[in-house]
């Protein structure tokens, strides 16, 4: 059983939202698991000396026509959510938090938040709006607010985004694949590719 | 007869080399010419607040990783040049000083100077490289070092470069196909589709 490819991602990047619609189908032509990474692109910018695509003049502008564009050609719902762009510490705790107990529920879950804010305009920046998510996918979502505010997942979801950071994961979407990374969206293929030659 | 597709690079960008190396093969699918446009990141940069990414902490790791990969997969010839970057300007107004008498010629070239750079690791950062290799192409390398000196070339480089950025050109390589922008080397594959079946 080859391993898993491990997807790093923020729920606020809509090019990360673009890749979770599109990463199952891949991995399940490798007969791959995903493991779901939340990461926070704030603390990686500190460390790249990035900034958001929105906030750059020339970028922001392509990223603004290019991510619905990207949306109608793979039939993925997209509207441009307000505000924009927000934190996802919440969010990202709430995965790490489900992860444990169970994997597929923590998938469904992160998916399900992509959506509420990438394609029905639901504000996730505030753990309110997680858990509003949550309860909508039947989580219980009083102990799911419990976890979000415990120490211990916290201090889980900071040191995950460390060690992203030391595995130089520089934005997101980003993928580690057999320790091969590869960044953005754009890039699906030539894993894809990787993966069915095992390399080059 | 369909629009020629607008090919913006800066001949010190590795990944504008791969594009030199792609962008005939997919121009022919669609029978379209290519209007090869040399360009300065340096001034785009100041505009978009961007920085090579050489000088940047994670994506210089990663650039310096993927750009080898990406050219092993495509058999295009690469080693790092030294130094880098460089400054183009100097061939950048060699191609456009070579375009209006002979675009082919100044195709040609242009792929010249990016194979010196990226694949035999000569210096075109001075005229004296550039004319070099203009030699090498059997192009008269003395009317051409005149050419460069010549206010009209660098006017007319200087307002390419401004029309570029007007045009929101925010990075290398970058095309316009009938108005549609397309970032990046990644981008291709979208951009063949895209004229395949007219936009979605």
């Amino acid at each position: 059983m080859p391993e898993p490819i491990d997807f790093y991602f923020d729920f606020s990047s809509p090019y990360s939202y673009v890749a979770a619609n599109l990463i199952d189908a891949l991995a399940d032509r490798h007969i791959r698991s995903v493991t779901w990474r939340p990461i926070l692109l704030g603390p990686v910018f500190e460390v790249s000396g990035n900034r958001p695509l929105n906030a750059q003049p020339m970028k922001g502008d392509y990223m603004r026509h290019d991510v619905p564009r990207l949306c109608r050609r793979h039939g993925i719902p997209f509207a441009w959510p307000e505000p924009f762009p927000i934190a996802t510490v919440a969010a990202a705790r709430a995965v790490y938090a489900l992860w444990d107990q169970d994997a597929e529920q923590a998938i469904r879950f992160a998916k399900a938040v992509f959506r509420a804010y990438f394609a029905n305009g639901r504000n996730i920046g505030e753990t309110d709006g997680v858990l509003a998510v949550a309860a909508d996918e039947g989580i219980d979502a009083a102990a799911l607010g419990q976890a979000i505010q415990d120490p211990a997942i916290k201090a889980r979801t900071k040191a995950a985004v460390d060690h992203a950071i030391k595995l130089k994961v520089c934005g997101a979407p980003f993928f580690l694949v057999d320790e091969e990374p590869f960044w953005g969206v754009d890039r699906l293929p030539l894993m894809d590719e990787w993966m069915a030659r095992g390399g080059w």
